[in-house]
């Protein structure tokens, strides 16, 4: 595999890039997520009224900080300690440094009634390790809510087909270097991804950027269903 | 309702063009269908091993005559009775005037195992009509395969939203005349319509065309699931 593209360069980048991001979403500097994609995942998740929440790759810890508000129990996990620093400011949720392929040895002492990734599945097999994780996370019947790129609006030109893209840092501050690349997948992917994990579909939603009318974001909300049929 | 944005415009539509349609079909004109999805909902149908399958919007039948071919038991309804007299010339299939919205009050004696629409849900109420029908129609744990324009390849610069949009005859014969509207749906709405009539999507299915790379159409194939929750 191109060392360029993979998990490893994901991390790399993000340990590079932590201290602009936590200053961009203090600083409501990400315009999608200000207009749309915050409010949509916020409302995703507590539309199903969950009491203990994972957020995996929680990032500094917006979302678990407007959960915690609204009274939910959250635990937030991310691999870049510099992110998880910043998280551990807040008060009434708690932190930890923990990369995916750990997630399902991890201990979390409990199961939970819901997990969220909010643009956090961005790898190719640490997805992978990420959505199987679920099952033992979760309570039965608990719900998996993940928010990421809509293939519509990110396949751009390229061939509609799974496979590793050039990150950007476009429309970002000038702190910003090295982008991420991305593992870009097509929605038959992401449903037999899981389907292959015992995660029934229960509802797409496809939040509309106001100014594009494109969509801004898919968000698959999924339920733990018959045990990894 | 603009009269020219109806389901009742799309069935005048199809009167004035079942005589080229029938023509084009024959000498494989359609060159998304011939290259790439005819064999897609071939495929998906067959991959399901059914024994008694429904038609829906069968046109002049040939997708119910690769099926008898192999075997299957077919039915086949279509509300244009121009094309329903062609498709009675096949051997071994059955064929009747139907429009969608007669569907779950037509007399069919049995239930199946098998609904497939192939490009024919194109309007509003009456996919509606005929998405609500399935529950009849089908065997519990009977499947319901779709193939339909992809909202990715389908939107175009058209803001993503539910609606109707203007049809054309590009790229056929100059025997086409007055092209049918058609009804865009998100990939939202599509699966809340799966859901709300008790339809558990399995398998999502992207037939990529060769030469553009990008999505020929999309297949859901769904199952009867838990009648109507």
């Amino acid at each position: 595999m191109d060392e360029k593209f993979s998990d490893a360069e994901i991390l790399r980048s993000w340990h590079i890039n932590a201290r602009p991001w936590i200053k961009a979403i203090a600083d409501g500097g990400i315009e999608s997520r200000v207009l749309v994609t915050n409010k949509a995942i916020l409302d995703a998740v507590l539309n199903i009224k969950p009491r203990n929440v994972l957020d995996i790759g929680c990032g500094e810890g917006w979302l678990a900080a407007k959960l915690s508000e609204a009274g939910v129990n959250v635990f937030g996990i991310d691999a870049i300690p510099a992110l998880i620093e910043k998280a551990q400011q807040i008060k009434g949720a708690t932190f930890s440094v923990c990369a995916y392929e750990y997630l399902s040895s991890y201990e979390f002492n409990m199961r939970f009634d819901c997990l969220i990734c909010n643009f956090s599945l961005i790898g190719e097999k640490s997805t992978e390790n990420a959505v199987a994780a679920a099952g033992k996370l979760l309570e039965p019947g608990g719900r998996f809510i993940i928010q990421t790129l809509h293939p519509i609006a990110a396949c751009g030109a390229l061939p509609y087909r799974d496979g590793w893209r050039e990150g950007s840092w476009a429309g970002f501050s000038e702190d910003f270097s090295r982008p991420a690349p991305w593992y870009f997948r097509t929605m038959e992917t992401w449903k037999k991804l899981f389907s292959e994990n015992g995660l029934e579909l229960i509802t797409i939603t496809e939040p509309v950027h106001p100014k594009t009318s494109n969509p801004a974001s898919i968000i698959f909300d999924l339920m733990n269903g018959e045990g990894g049929r």
